[in-house]
């Protein structure tokens, strides 16, 4: 129904509107964009788009560091119905390449500083957009960014429902080649307002958008933030010293955390004699210890929970001093079940999968019919997490389910089957077995346990992994054997590995 | 989607998991629901009325006073789909029984008091619930309320979609029969979290459910408040010494205000010397003095904007104090757009018809498809008022359309056409206009100007009127004429009328 239908690009129209003199968005150098000179940007953009050919429906690659570029071209696109497919900018020449065969997209933005990992034939790329200067005319399919703005003249919009794609979002490669979960425009404005009401959020609020934009995390909390109408400001890559200085500049209220970027805030924060008086909230995951090293030093609060990319954030959450080691209590639009393998309710206490239903949750993996039916079977979407609810209602967290097993080192995500495969490309591993285990400085961190008879060396288990695929998938810890434990029908036995050399390792 | 599916029923048990133990309402008899109880109680009323052949899709229509039995009763149905359809407790037979002709409901929830109004033939009703104890076995068709919850045994729930109708609420008497209002789930629970949002609800929140839940001013701001984890106190009918008792009594934060609630309010905590200390929002329409009143007495803050049945409520709003005699800006999930009679967006400080899209935007008018077409022309809900934005967003209103004038005596929607039609039934009258005059009292009075050659009185016009519609829909004034200002085409100017007649009345 048109008259129902509220957009990403939506948002940001109503701000222009009633709050069109405000801070919207401070650039990567340090100009400040009020929601209506965003805007005009976001609308030159969009025409720039659909000059170069795209059209509602299409997927364009993104692989880029943060930047204001970055945040517009969600919004152009938003506006236009194309669809941002964002990729970790960390990826191999060789994953991108399976990330195209996924995506199709009809085209690719990507920093100048990432062009190596281009694929060789373009990967029949119509369109190619460099986030850098082009000099003199475009070359073939090239395009560079700026040029785009400058060269569109006004576009209608077309119509876009709010249950069309905003965006695809890569989560794991489980099946190698990574799944992109398709976030719908209400999927993302019901999650903003969710947000927005718990944490009580409004113009006054600043987000540093430190974490990258092409995860959930960053995504949705600068989203959020800004359709509360507050300001984002942009850092290319996470810094903690400029962190620190942007924060106390800006007066910034929120900024989002996976290990190791709050207590390199703190540290950094000690260090220039800064309170970080303006901080009023910190959201992600941490280590307790460095939680209660934020309330201690500063006036924040710790907010967690438990989401996902395919939940588009949390779908439950609190305040950490509400229950310290908690997941908080389901979203006001999120129900919330635990069950057991037959997909019934458990009791209190009892752990089990984590079923999600509600708005925010995802329409789908991109283009994989059949393990969506799977994901969604009986109208809930089976997170693949287990936890269990306390007797007053909180969810805790337990671990993935096994089959899923997901290591996640600084709010990355590994899949140990992608590593494993990796790994076992060397011809000295007869087996193997990749797990997580606690990390100190990254939250969790990746051990390998490699069956060989002989001849290979942690370096050389290393050095494999990190020129297949993206560094930070890399096990830090490798540990070899001349036979793994197995179970009656032959495979590794993994719970027995984990119980015998996790321990190994100093957390 | 099933998985992306939140009802109204939804948020209920959402709450019953995770403020079980805390307070959702208090009866009209004083006893307290836990959400768990009102959970309990709401799942056997469920079953009851699937018990009673009720489905999916039927229609109940509902005349009755609040009651804690109201309130449970829109979430059972919303948990079976079925769609109560509420009615003005202050319709007459005749009103009610062209109610049925458009509504066509399987069933009818009534209290004792107003059985008078029941159509004789039954109107075709399959299934009449009454409010009140019947003697017995039930006979016949009729049902008492509360051996419904009794007799049922636990009935599994039928998919509702988030678009799914939840209640039908009825707007206006354009064309004689009121025309209903669908609202779905999803509707009233983007609402829920945009008020939510603004104003800042939780947990500690307890509103005052005072004003009749027909309207979707106490519906709405009863479910906003429930949805938010607080608590609702019903009162039967608005008395205004009892109003003051039970927010003092239960720390109350919440109500709902149309002229004269709020003035009576304050003048009932001043004889009975209380500050109302725990009230933090008043939520309505009411003039700047008794706002300015409610300022300087109280600690709570007036909330105002421009609404409708047909946006769920609130389309923009504001803190009075933000901008006084603004109707605030537009929600999180709200477009708002005024245009000239050709659509076009005309600039600030221009009045034109208000134009609203978003997903508090209701479904259509039930069973008018023509209507909703051109309701709904070019993608937006026009809403028949008109009003102007200033420089800075701020949306003012300007008044109804025409065409669609409306008269609002305390909260009550009262079309011209209907009580003209009404009065033309007078042999004596060979004219008439009616319009809406300022009322100290009520907000707005209704006036007439009767055209006769004589022998009319006011008293006749008065009570012939309040004999055939709704006692409210009776003018306060009545002047004659013999001749009527007409324009050239002969029909009544009514522009002319108001200017000479309105002044005659004080204020």
């Amino acid at each position: 129904m048109h008259a129902q239908s509220f957009t990403v690009y939506d948002l940001l129209a109503r701000n222009a509107g009633c709050l069109a003199g405000r801070s919207a968005l401070v650039t990567e150098t340090g100009d400040t964009l009020t929601f209506a000179a965003l805007r005009g940007r976001v609308d030159a953009l969009a025409a720039g788009l659909a000059g170069a050919g795209l059209a509602k429906g299409d997927r364009v690659l993104v692989i880029a560091q943060n930047s204001a570029a970055y945040f517009e071209l969600y919004f152009a696109c938003a506006r236009q119905g194309i669809v941002p497919y964002p990729l970790n900018w960390r990826l191999s020449a060789g994953e991108v390449a399976r990330s195209c065969e996924r995506a199709r997209p009809r085209a690719l933005v990507i920093d100048e500083a990432y062009r190596e990992v281009l694929p060789e034939n373009g990967a029949g790329l119509e369109v190619v957009i460099l986030r850098a200067q082009i000099d003199g005319e475009p070359r073939g399919a090239w395009i560079a960014f700026d040029q785009l703005r400058a060269a569109g003249e006004a576009v209608d919009r077309p119509y876009v429902a709010a249950g069309d794609p905003f965006a695809i979002i890569p989560t794991a490669a489980v099946d190698v080649i990574p799944r992109g979960a398709v976030l719908t425009h209400a999927n993302v404005v019901t999650s903003n307002l969710q947000t927005a009401a718990a944490m009580g959020l409004g113009p006054a609020d600043g987000n540093l958008l430190a974490l990258p934009l092409f995860h959930i995390a960053a995504l949705g909390s600068g989203l959020a933030v800004m359709h509360a109408g507050g300001q984002n400001v942009v850092m290319p890559r996470f810094d903690p010293a400029e962190a620190v200085r942007l924060i106390d500049h800006h007066r910034l209220s929120f900024i989002s955390d996976f290990p190791p970027v709050l207590v390199s805030v703190l540290d950094q924060a000690r260090e220039q004699g800064s309170t970080l008086g303006s901080l009023r909230i910190v959201n992600g995951l941490d280590t307790p210890d460095t939680i209660q090293r934020l309330h201690a030093e500063t006036g924040a609060e710790f907010w967690s929970g438990f989401g996902q990319t395919e939940t588009t954030g949390w779908v439950t959450l609190q305040r950490f001093r509400d229950r310290p080691g908690a997941a908080g209590v389901p979203g006001p639009v999120c129900r919330v079940r635990v069950v057991d393998d037959y997909d019934r309710d458990v009791p209190a206490g009892t752990p089990g999968e984590i079923l999600a239903r509600g708005p925010t949750v995802f329409q789908g993996y991109f283009d994989q019919p059949e393990v969506n039916e799977y994901t969604f079977r009986d109208g809930w979407h089976h997170t693949g997490d287990v936890g269990r609810f306390d007797e007053d209602g909180y969810l805790h967290y337990v671990k993935r389910k096994p089959e899923k097993e997901l290591i996640k080192p600084g709010g990355e995500n590994v899949y140990p089957a992608e590593v494993e495969t990796t790994i076992m490309e060397l011809a000295e591993a007869s087996a193997v077995c990749v797990f997580g285990v606690p990390d100190r400085k990254w939250g969790e961190g990746i051990m390998a346990v490699v069956e060989t008879p002989g001849g290979l060396t942690a370096e050389q288990v290393i050095d494999h992994v990190g020129s297949r695929i993206a560094r930070f998938k890399r096990p830090q810890h490798v540990a070899f054997t001349d036979s793994l434990p197995r179970d009656d029908s032959g495979a590794v036995d993994r719970e027995a590995v984990k119980a015998r050399w996790a321990e190994t390792v100093a957390g």
